[in-house]
């Protein structure tokens, strides 16, 4: 028998999945770590936690399915992405990791905005200049850490630390480096003149490899911590969202799916190289395609506040996203003709916008909860659509639709979504997430298929069809159009409101 | 003993007082009648079910008091306003009474935009061309019941059916003359120029009565239903309005009062004639003295539509609005930086927008009920303020600021409403409305006090005085802006929502 591991490295937790073939789940573990906020807008973990938790995870999996672990051939690692963490040539961290939400860079950010533009910056990397990137964090380290960092001898991704930590060999995936803002996207170099503007040298990059790439075997040192074998090969890997794309089936142009839980991101496949300023650029897990993305913060989150803050909460015993389900479906039965923006956050995609917030309008004295509530449903699929105009605008033809996460739980959300954007929408049976899609990589590698994306064809499995109510689509096409005008005309209200205190 | 009676026929109820010396309530009866709603937007009143209920109320607090009727010197009455009720020479209704809330001249109302504009009936009548008004709904009957209009004699206000009832004598007082939307304020008398745009004659409309002009005695076929003596006189009447604004101080430049209920006004006092395109014009019950308002629809009903749609509603058994200002006092201390639009049914003065609606924006994950609640008071107040703002574009001198009425029974709204305008608030001891200043009427006729003025003086207490937070005042400056800014931002969103369905 050929087993495989899947390992995902979350902003919260690492979920470890043991596959048999045809990509059956053998054995699953997972471990929580803390994230550090040392200060407002500060986030950092600490590498080691990490490492515990992979360690102590595949330790579980093997005590599980009592599996040889020689008969695991081959080990994949996904991870939250962008991160910064500066290493020592000896494999010691000399900081904790910068992860992804860490807002601290936003004077790396103006001055980077004042030397080389966000224009530029968007024409050499696909990205818009933001301090989500590696590129304002490790100039943050080194402005604020010079000596420190003389000591770096490279700075690694959350999944190229675990790497390091089972084959001691530096390195990075193809995706995480497309999402670094430090990559030039259209040269496939690191890009010397952003190198330059932050005062680093490309040096401090670790080899690039490819997602399938191997990148060594299980050392002996990573063996006696996990009790995995060293004939266990380990490959570069990927951004958790490149392989979550792969396990849905976005690959390639025209496939779309939306990940939709507190926040959403829907993801779009394209052939070859693709950017769209509203929207972020990550390579797919195949060399030479696209996965444009448009994260949206408070999709769930909205109706998450909504429930807290108005429909008096969550206990274990009570349950309300069935009771709120069954309220619109009895209460609010047709469009709302209220207008909810979903900005309970800020937003990210399309808008970009920090100072947006949540805002209802249109309510009347006859307005009920349940139609409030419909109108979050409403007002987060106008998001939705307001993000597949973007991609739109790429040229793309949408093909299929795919939805999953905790949100696509709810019937009536998918129905006001599927007449919404004037689509049917299909859920997944599985959704195993990032793993799942490092699941179909370890497939191809070991010769199960010949693609990863023939895996993923293989796998999946289509559980319902939503399809959208006729009726509603013309009134959502007029209530979107009004979303719209509402954003655009309370934009700088927004803004007012920010500066306020 | 010289004994008093003061009738307020209200748009629910009338309500009925028997005032001893010094304007001391000796009795007090009511009576509710309907509002028939034949079609949407009518609305319309039997004039028989006044009279009836005014001929019970006098019997109910003769009999109560045990007065003498002959020591009730004098009776005056007020009511809603305007109306149009088509009288026979005989002094038969020939229709129901079109009240106030009536839209069904909406036709007509765009037949005199076109013919006379918009413009031009301000400048004569003081006010904007509205189907509030007796204007339009005088045109209505004309154009839509020609035969019976030629039967009709007189058209009548409210307090004129009753007047007439009391005293066989058509009239029309000064104060409900100037809300009739046909007479010339600057001239002082019927406009031939409105009456010949609706074609119809200044002679359909009965003579005018100053507000303590004696109309006539008491007839005896009215003696003999109610309990009166003949010997008593009945007085010209006012405007509800005009005579709640007595009672509250409201009289002469620079007196400020706000009644705030479900619906709240705010009145301007001022001598001399004077007009604001964006407030109501009304005649004070003193000759050449002016009262603007501003009507706001939802004040109070905001916050009545949170409690029922997002607070649980409210039981005899259950009264909500303490454990409100509880949770606000509790949860939302200090100014919340939303912003709460209160136009849940429209909004008259001083936006006058049918199509605008309740809008709450600037909601955060961190956003809870108890500072939505406050926002909602914070949006009221700023409506307030809004309406301030006009008046003071007049010249007018903010002496005192009167607030009286259902929602001043709340200490943190009137903390948040006296921040946000900037000013103390006087809460008065004793809120009788409209029959307190019919009483200050009588007792200046049957001289107890040189002037109905003076008997407001001499009565009014004020039981507490609500200073601003200081800390707040410069917060809510900046919100109010964002607050007006908002609307304007908004309003042509608001015109399309309108136009959907």
């Amino acid at each position: 028998m050929k087993y495989s591991i899947g390992i995902d490295i979350g902003t919260t937790t690492v979920k470890c999945i043991l596959f048999g073939e045809g990509v059956q789940v053998v054995a699953e573990a997972g471990r929580e770590y803390k994230t550090l906020l040392p200060k407002a807008s500060w986030a950092q973990q600490n590498p080691e936690d990490w490492w515990k938790g992979v360690a102590e995870s595949i330790r579980s999996i093997l005590t599980e399915s009592r599996i040889a672990p020689e008969d695991i051939k081959v080990i994949s690692v996904s991870s939250q992405a962008p991160a910064v963490l500066p290493m020592t040539k000896e494999g010691e961290p000399l900081h904790d990791a910068l992860i992804w939400m860490d807002r601290r860079s936003t004077k790396e950010l103006e001055i980077l905005e004042e030397k080389i533009g966000t224009k530029k910056v968007y024409e050499i990397t696909g990205n818009r200049l933001d301090t989500y990137f590696t590129l304002t964090e490790l100039m943050w380290f080194l402005r604020n850490h010079p000596d420190m960092m003389k000591k770096c001898h490279k700075i690694l991704q959350v999944n190229g630390y675990i790497n390091y930590k089972l084959t001691e060999v530096f390195s990075i995936d193809a995706t995480h480096a497309s999402l670094t803002q430090l990559y030039d996207v259209h040269n496939n170099c690191w890009s010397e003149e952003l190198f330059e503007a932050i005062g680093g040298d490309t040096k401090i990059m670790p080899d690039i490899y490819d997602c399938m790439d191997v990148i060594g075997h299980v050392s002996k040192k990573a063996a006696e911590e996990t009790g995995l074998s060293t004939k266990t090969v380990v490959l570069g890997g990927a951004v958790d969202a490149s392989a979550a794309a792969l396990e849905v089936g976005v690959y390639g142009d025209g496939s779309i799916a939306e990940m939709t839980g507190t926040s959403s991101v829907v993801m779009f496949g394209f052939d070859g190289l693709v950017t769209c300023n509203e929207l972020s650029y990550l390579r797919g897990v195949k060399e030479n395609t696209t996965i444009l993305f448009g994260a949206m913060n408070t999709a769930g989150g909205s109706l998450k506040w909504f429930r807290d803050a108005l429909y008096g909460g969550e206990t274990p015993q009570n349950d309300a996203y069935p009771r709120i389900n069954k309220e619109i479906e009895a209460g609010a039965k047709n469009p709302t003709g209220l207008i909810f923006l979903p900005y309970m956050a800020g937003e990210r995609a399309p808008i970009w916008d920090p100072n947006a917030r949540g805002t209802f309008m249109g309510l009347n004295m006859n307005t009920t909860r349940a139609e409030m509530l419909r109108a979050v449903m409403e007002g987060t699929s106008f998001a939705l659509q307001d993000n597949l105009d973007q991609a739109v605008k790429t040229g793309i033809p949408i093909r299929d639709f795919i939805c999953c996460g905790g949100c696509s739980k709810s019937d009536i959300w998918l129905k006001i979504k599927a007449s919404v954007i004037g689509q049917e929408i299909k859920i997944p049976s599985v959704n195993l997430g990032a793993p799942g899609g490092l699941g179909y990589m370890n497939a191809a590698f070991m010769g199960e298929y010949k693609t990863p994306e023939d895996a993923s064809r293989a796998a999946l499995q289509i559980k319902k069809i939503v399809e959208p109510v006729e009726e509603w689509i013309p009134i959502y096409k007029e209530l979107y159009q009004i979303y719209l005008d509402s954003y655009q005309s309370l934009k700088s209200q927004f803004a007012a409101l920010a500066q306020i205190k």
